[in-house]
């Protein structure tokens, strides 16, 4: 078959698209890495979700695009590029979804096609797997017929069967995924290995799934919107608040892990854990519900919340301060303190809400800015940030939540910044009114390093930035005391800044932030293993907080990093729904022993 | 604005659709009954739900349209017809989605339009009211916000609003509505009135939501296939079981009461209940968890399920009888029955589950038939019976449930059984082989009285057949044991049929129905409240078991009583779904003070 590489470029979008496609494959087909590479842009990137490249990762322009190829290409086999259905164009450029296969399973992928040089080119390329061929997840037309018809003297029921295998977990049988952590991230992941048949067990230390929300401050509701929040396979309810309360999300957590039957114990910590070479396994010491015992997953999945372990500065006075002092995450909400003194260092997310709530409770509260922060108005957010994919009109153009995932993740990180920039730069015009208010009380506020305002600073450093959903007028008010500078020592009574101000003080409150995931492993595995995976999170932007190399994708998330059978999980909620995919796809493939050559393995340049 | 009501039959789906409602809504406005009437074919039927009449009712003829619209037109305030999509049209038959609004709500419609005599008439036209003007349901673009955004010093969180509200329910607060019976068909309901924001409890005697599932024979699953299943606002995931186990729509009920946050009390029974003229308020005696107290509810709806009270057969020897006997309903399963001799009286779906779960326990069994029962095979009846409008494949074709149910609430009871026949002749050509063998078996077969089968014997009495998942085959084959007649009696061992049979026995199981459900308002209530509401459930149809006069409507069910502000509701998860709308939609008129005159209230004719 000959394909024309170049149609006009008055021929429509699906031919263009069409015409690109079969010439592409062709190149595959022919193994002919120089031409495949030449279908992409001077400028371009293809973005691999462990279709190609057993990994997620980002390759740059023709030359990355070879790189890939030259490693993948002879065992991927790929085949049956087509459209899934018309491709769009504006501005000149061509968007297309398509499907195609590879040896061992099937996927889906968006390209963006321009023209460069009279030719059609690719600018953007996401390439994801979503199933292995004979291992297709049992659901619509495949789903389990429950019911076992006909008369049978040795039925098994269902409720038996759950029973058995709770009763054999981690005695007679094994997990071969053990994921500690059941928060969002956790269950999310638990739920399509269990959709996979991967024997799984998610541990957790809170009394019931959920509890993660539930013992939080009682005023917090989800930062994000419902539409950004779904969990896989089985959607919020159309009469789902938009920003739900912590308490209602705990109970969804519960319900779903149960509906899904995720295999998960509750009231249990991983105390310690070691791989084995000679073995390929981990030996995980666990307790549950007091009761000591060893599991011995193949593989580890520390699930255990992105924001790493809690940062509590070490400071002089520290011993002699009278009254409560603790860290944010280990803060239990107002009640206590209604007329209290109470001096919140940092000026995040955190602590903005624990300002917020304690002001409502009729607190006395100064928050201590050490360094300036980014702050959006959350209808704003909604609107111009998240509006186009996640919305009701989203859902009303056709925008599903699981297009929106893709669209979102085809946007290369090396060039996302540029799409964000416009809409921060609309909600500074928006808002304008409050900025000034804002800065006028005090209050140091950035858009990030590059105008690229909040979820940029997500995903570099995931930190420096607030959601305003009240309390930053109470700031811009003067409602809650504005002081700034580092804390230099505290007194029996009183936070002292480096400048001599002195904050009296009943209560302290570190919003000072969390470390690397990798502490988590260094707590659990050893220093050693810590730092062999490094730090992780963030891309490499060499912005604040996010230093350099540029790494192309978040460091050691969903994807396998230097310490084999170790992974990490995590992020919001559309993150723990859509890469679960990717780290369930990974694990599932160990499990029934796919080859799984890893490329472009990152490389660990920092420790944390 | 003038009209054509008859455009050449040679014009559009879509024009001959416009012009018959364009003509129909300007006879409406006219308040111009006979010309309205004039719109429907000589054999025709209008079946209404609630838009129109504030009941369920279907009327027949233009005279029936004629008589519907005398009494109801002048204060419904019909407007706005127009079609949803592009109508279709086969077999000369134009079938046509629209939308229309009365003086207080909104509604959907399904016409079937065909020519008679030249002219477009109606020949079925379905009017259902989805939602009332100013009460519209916080859903999608409507969600509730969830989060309140800002500070207040009184604000109180959803926690906090769950449990002042469940304090205070039944106490400080009553609840308008109270529904005995949280099975699917009261959790249902619950749903659609906490949706709606009518102040509702829904009560049940089971210790938790689910449990009316949980507690029955254990290798119990749903007979009716998941795309049939689903409930209001939350379907199951595209994992869920066709058939699911008992346990797991168990949890699934526990887990939607909390998700939809029914106010529910389990271990809760209603001891009696008696309504005052003079208040216009029940007083409801119930014992909570042991607790007496006394609700004053505006509306009683009884949803304990529409096979109502268990039909025990008075025997001579029950008193000596030394084995087990008990009710299906009773049964507790068969474990303690391995290796016992077990009489099942029935050859009904219970009868046909009990004596299956008993043959796969090592039970000897033996089955007493005493009147014909019809049966179908499970495979065959998704396929054949449902598949066009509840499958994976009527998914795939666009028949989204919500259609299916209305498509299928279009079809008239009148001529239903005709659209039936076909299917079930399907069926026996089918399953030939298993027919005759089950025949040959000595199992007395039949397709109901006019051989429309399984689903117009459902709507008509409510038994008289078994969906076979296996057990049929069990008789069949003889491993189950068969025996013809009625009990004459019992002995210390053994039950002895009229014609002297002798089957020794050590279990004897009443598989022998249920009576109507205005037994439970008599105990409840007082026999002269049940005698004045009448039999509940069937259609007047003159067959077996339903006798006459035609009634065109399922009696009692979802719509007014002749007893003021008592309702019945229940029926199977479909019937649960689609019509707890409608009485959702009445008792929300009601509590608003809209006025809501019945058209066509159902006169009674069978005490049960």
């Amino acid at each position: 078959m000959t394909q024309t590489l170049d149609p006009p470029t008055t021929a429509s979008p699906q031919a263009r698209t069409d015409a690109w496609l079969a010439s592409f494959e062709e190149a595959l087909r022919a193994c002919d890495v120089r031409r495949a590479a030449g279908h992409f842009a001077t400028e371009s990137w293809w973005r691999d979700l462990v279709s190609f490249t057993w990994n997620i990762t980002t390759v740059e322009g023709p030359a990355g695009v070879a790189d890939l190829l030259g490693e993948t290409l002879e065992r991927v086999d790929p085949s049956g590029f087509a459209t899934e259905e018309p491709p769009d164009e504006a501005d000149g450029v061509i968007t297309a979804w398509f499907t195609f296969e590879t040896g061992v399973g099937r996927g889906r992928g968006l390209v963006r096609l321009v023209e460069e040089e009279g030719e059609t080119k690719a600018w953007t390329f996401l390439t994801t797997l979503f199933e292995l061929t004979g291992h297709e997840e049992p659901r619509g037309t495949h789903r389990p017929m429950g019911a076992q018809h006909g008369a049978d003297k040795h039925r098994t029921t269902w409720l038996e069967k759950q029973q058995e295998e709770a009763a054999s977990l981690g005695s007679t049988t094994q997990p071969e995924v053990l994921v500690i952590g059941g928060g969002q991230g956790g269950i999310a992941l638990g739920a399509r290995l269990r959709q996979l048949g991967v024997p799984s067990l998610v541990i957790d230390k809170h009394a019931r799934p959920g509890d993660q929300w539930r013992s939080r401050y009682k005023s917090l509701c989800l930062h994000d919107p419902v539409w950004y929040d779904h969990l896989p396979y089985l959607k919020f309810p159309d009469n789902w608040p938009v920003f739900a309360p912590k308490d209602k999300v705990g109970d969804w957590l519960e319900f779903y892990t149960r509906v899904m039957e995720v295999p998960y114990w509750s009231s249990t910590v991983a105390t310690s854990a070691s791989w084995s070479e000679e073995t390929q396994e981990w030996t995980v010491e666990v307790e549950r519900e007091g009761q000591a015992l060893t599991l011995r997953p193949k593989q580890l999945v520390l699930a255990t919340g992105m924001s790493g372990k809690p940062l509590t500065p070490v400071l002089p006075g520290q011993d002699v301060f009278r009254g409560d002092q603790h860290h944010s995450s280990a803060h239990p909400g107002p009640d206590a303190y209604a007329g209290k003194r109470c001096v919140v260092v940092g000026s995040n997310n955190s602590a903005f809400d624990i300002c917020g709530a304690l002001w409502e409770n009729d607190a006395d509260v100064t928050m201590v800015q050490r360094s300036s922060t980014h702050i959006v108005k959350s209808d704003s957010l909604m609107d111009l940030g998240l509006g186009d994919l996640y919305s009701e009109r989203a859902l009303a153009a056709g925008v599903t939540t699981e297009k929106a995932d893709l669209i979102f993740a085809s946007l290369p990180y090396r060039i996302l910044h540029t799409f964000q920039i416009p809409a921060y730069e609309a909600m500074a015009e928006r808002d304008k009114d409050f900025y000034e208010r804002l800065e006028a009380s005090g209050f140091q506020h950035d858009w990030g390093d590059d105008g690229s305002g909040l979820f940029m600073k997500y995903l570099r450093r995931g930190s420096g930035y607030y959601i305003d959903v009240g309390a930053a007028e109470l700031v811009a008010d003067g409602e809650v005391k504005l002081a700034h500078g580092q804390v230099d020592h505290l007194t029996e009574d009183a936070v002292v800044l480096a400048d001599g101000t002195e904050l009296p003080a009943d209560l302290v409150v570190y919003a000072t932030g969390y470390g690397s995931m990798n502490g988590w492993a260094a707590d659990l595995i050893s220093q050693e293993v810590a730092d062999r995976v490094g730090k992780v999170w963030g891309l490499g932007s060499d912005t604040t907080k996010d230093p350099g190399p540029w790494e192309g994708e978040q460091r050691n998330m969903w994807k396998p990093t230097q310490q084999e059978a170790l992974w990490f999980h995590g992020g919001n909620l559309h993150q723990s729904r859509h890469y679960s995919l990717y780290l369930a796809l990974q694990l599932k493939a160990r499990s029934v022993g796919i080859d799984t050559p890893v490329y472009g393995r990152q490389e660990v340049h920092h420790l944390s």
